[in-house]
């Protein structure tokens, strides 16, 4: 069983996982991922992952069957364990809880060479839908506090799969990063009485020397302290606490068409890099709060000079981000 | 000039400069590191660095020649510049200043193959106390309020030499790592009105399953909540808050010596990895403080599981520390 143990100093939690460490990459002896054939998350192959939770069969086949264009399954190597009580104690000094969680796999597409930035908005779309439906089920759970949705895309980025997926980890603390932006938030609305991520948005607007797009429902910008290159975050322009209750007239479209625009930029100006993204939300349960506001977060792994910020919290970041917002805009894709 | 930005949401600054980018390293396109004959850092290619700052000279040789075990030279590519004022302002909603402070590369040895594992404990002890000397001196500058002390070891961990280097980063702020350290430390000495460090060395002697190694002065241990897998930390045992105010009568030899040791150890069990290492020490001038306590972080970049942690600040250690722990002390070097 996974625990998770609290550094004693910075309240940060740490998924400890014996069971990771089976996974395909690990400690330098890399596997190299499966190819098509021997893939686990191509079509054909769904008797090699467990049984699916979400669908879509665009023809109504039967669950687990070959005919899909998206599905989500419990991941294999999970970094937490779905049964169990959280059995939270006290050893010495220190706190611990059992690492009871969900750990999901997001099968974005059928088809093995395909990945985000050559799919339609509407497939994208369905990416979004996924994530919300899996969020919505989780939050029953009442065990756990919060769906952390990100994605890990090529093998510098972390994914040890090539076939195109992102994932989704319920867990039953906040992480730290989001209750640290929570936080802040709280802080400025006690101060000003409005939303920081709206005034970011205004004041972007105005600026406008950061704004990479936008359509009716979202905005893209590169942040004023982005901390690595061409950093880029997705918000919803009208203020909107948690990512699963996002308004249902847009759907996920805006998002889907702006996110896609974004990774075709970064295909042809930083030549396919390996990314990740991830979804921050308020937690569940919390409210109509007006102090959070969910957004998207995109992180091109361009640089190796990310050595000691892990320890110090301290960024380098070599490319201004009005720089980065000018080569994508002026780039024709 | 470089700038420093601050996050607006969660006070993070980030230095934004542009001066990096023309480092060997970046984007991909890699251009190998230069080879012993060419190499910067090189006995013999001393007209190819910034004049040195501090040097170890055992036959008195005059600064900038040829015959020196160790040398301090300003970082060509600096991440920060050392002239001007900091000119703190806000820029609307954000606030800025200049990018000022100091960037230095020790070099550790002459020799262009030779590894800080491959040196003597005496070799490893000027290197600590150039870390003292420059920092001393650095303090003296009004504009700084920290030293930031780092290595990057490998290419994987950021390293765009291949000559055995550390570095000295100078800064107008401190890093938030070592804040939230700090803050952690002062909420549980008000609380306890001892120091949580101390009392980690205390408990972690008394459970005996996570310490590596000790001696006289110094421990080696691996966190209760660790990050990463074989992750490590050395702490003085007797409380001390300031990495350049450690005691004469040691002079750094118990940390070199434990230092060494676990490098020799990370060589035979994990085949020589790529590591980062960074001393975390309280900021200048708050005198004899009770809650902190410095120490050096040791962090070997063994997964590529990281790839969300850095817009999560959630961890996932596939190497319960016990289990490192043991996999260190039984194998002989």
């Amino acid at each position: 069983m996974p625990e998770l143990r609290k550094d004693p100093i910075i309240d940060r939690w740490v998924i400890i996982s014996t069971e990771r460490g089976k996974r395909p990459v690990f400690f330098g002896e890399e596997t190299p991922p499966p190819k098509a054939g021997m893939c686990p998350l191509c079509q054909g192959n769904e008797n090699m992952t467990p049984t699916e939770l979400y669908a879509v069969r665009p023809d109504f086949s039967p669950p687990n069957s070959s005919n899909w264009t998206l599905r989500v399954v419990p991941n294999k190597f999970p970094a937490l364990r779905i049964e169990g009580n959280l059995n939270k104690e006290g050893v010495g000094l220190y706190d611990r809880m059992n690492g009871v969680g969900a750990h999901e796999i997001v099968i974005e597409t059928p088809l093995h060479g395909q990945t985000l930035s050559g799919m339609s908005v509407q497939d994208i779309q369905n990416v979004f839908l996924a994530y919300r439906e899996r969020t919505i089920d989780l939050e029953k759970d009442k065990r756990f506090k919060y769906v952390m949705v990100f994605k890990n895309y090529g093998s510098v980025a972390g994914a040890s799969l090539d076939h195109s997926h992102s994932q989704l980890i319920a867990l039953p603390i906040v992480p730290r990063r989001v209750l640290e932006e929570i936080n802040g938030g709280l802080a400025y609305y006690r101060y000003k009485d409005r939303c920081i991520f709206c005034d970011i948005i205004a004041e972007e607007k105005e600026d406008n020397v950061r704004v990479v797009i936008e359509n009716e429902n979202f905005i893209a910008l590169s942040p004023y302290a982005s901390r690595f290159p061409f950093e880029i975050w997705i918000l919803p322009k009208r203020h909107e606490p948690y990512f699963a209750h996002h308004e249902k007239v847009d759907n996920y479209h805006d998002i889907s068409e702006i996110l896609l625009h974004i990774l075709q930029k970064y295909d042809k100006v930083l030549n396919s890099p390996p990314y990740n993204f991830m979804i921050h939300t308020a937690p569940f349960g919390n409210g109509e709060i007006q102090h959070y506001h969910w957004h998207m977060e995109i992180i091109p792994r361009l640089t190796k000079m990310a050595g000691f910020e892990w320890g110090t919290g301290f960024y380098i970041n070599p490319t201004p981000p009005e720089e980065a917002t000018t080569y994508l805009k002026e780039t024709s894709i």
